[in-house]
């Protein structure tokens, strides 16, 4: 089922694959499917073996409002990876790099579960919305690869709210600031 | 003669490691390492297998003044990475995310002969210094995993000149903005 999910996911990303498919691919009947993993979004987790579910995390965070929206994103990316998902983390990272399809679960994964939450709290038209989110990712997988693979001082050894001090407004200007954005997307705000 | 200058350079570093050293370990005459890679700068790109060579490079970036250094280094690195050297610039990253040793490897590269560069050219602090560079590094490579690795719409398709637009500034607040800086190195200007 799992494999029958990662090959779903990757040739038809989140939104296009179903459980009705993934369950046809596997040779099991949809409802065992359900039973198991409760909602596409939770066998979507197990499949890419997810180091946490933003669906848990991300309310918290995106609670705080728009103007502390970049250090709480950064803050929350901190604690998933300084504590206990950061094995699962680096296993995923690893693997995107080193293949083409969980390069494409890993952005799936970061578009569809984490990036349009963050950025749909804003309220933007789509396009905007995806370079802002673009934008935002290109910064905090940095400090994933800065801090946790590269190992790079002083930042590796920073405390959590001192990157979210220097961080944090990088991502919050990405999300709301009046930048030039990527793909054309209409300057806004 | 290589494999002898890549275990030297992960294990001591770039400032750590010398000819006479990895000549030693390799069983040759230092001259024939001289003779070969001419300098110990060019021993190191050959034995990690750098995308370009920052000695060539960088002097046009860093000569546009220290107002326009986040845009020129955004620019440069989306000049090598769009131009001939992705291919070893992937490699690169593939591997260091694989192996420790390389991660290393690529640590001190980027370290030692991107950031101490760039960030050199504002005479700042060494522990200052150190702290900027480390936060410019988070940005830089996080934009080679968004468009190169993940690619990451809109972000991987992008003109080079709207990332220098939107990242430009990240990179120019990390050199010389008033930041909070991770490792408590003190804040400036």
């Amino acid at each position: 089922m799992l494999a029958a999910a990662r090959t779903a996911f990757a040739e038809r990303g989140f939104d296009g694959a179903s459980i009705r498919v993934i369950a046809a691919d596997a040779g099991v009947d949809p409802a065992l499917v359900h039973h198991y993993f409760g909602s596409k979004d939770k066998l979507f987790l197990a499949a890419i073996e997810a180091p946490a579910d933003p669906e848990e995390l991300l309310p918290a965070a995106l609670a705080g409002g728009r103007d502390e929206l970049g250090a709480n994103v950064v803050r929350l990316l901190l604690q998933v990876w300084d504590g206990p998902g950061r094995t699962a983390g680096l296993a995923l990272v690893r693997s995107a790099v080193n293949n083409e399809w969980t390069a494409r679960l890993l952005r799936e994964f970061l578009v569809a579960k984490v990036l349009r939450r963050v950025v749909g709290t804003l309220g933007l038209p789509k396009a905007e919305g995806e370079a802002r989110g673009s934008l935002v990712a290109s910064q905090l997988i940095g400090v994933v690869m800065a801090r946790y693979v590269l190992r790079l001082e002083p930042l590796a050894s920073a405390s959590p709210e001192e990157l979210v001090a220097a961080i944090g407004p990088t991502v919050q200007r990405y999300l709301t600031g009046d930048i030039v954005l990527p793909g054309g997307a209409v300057t806004a705000l």
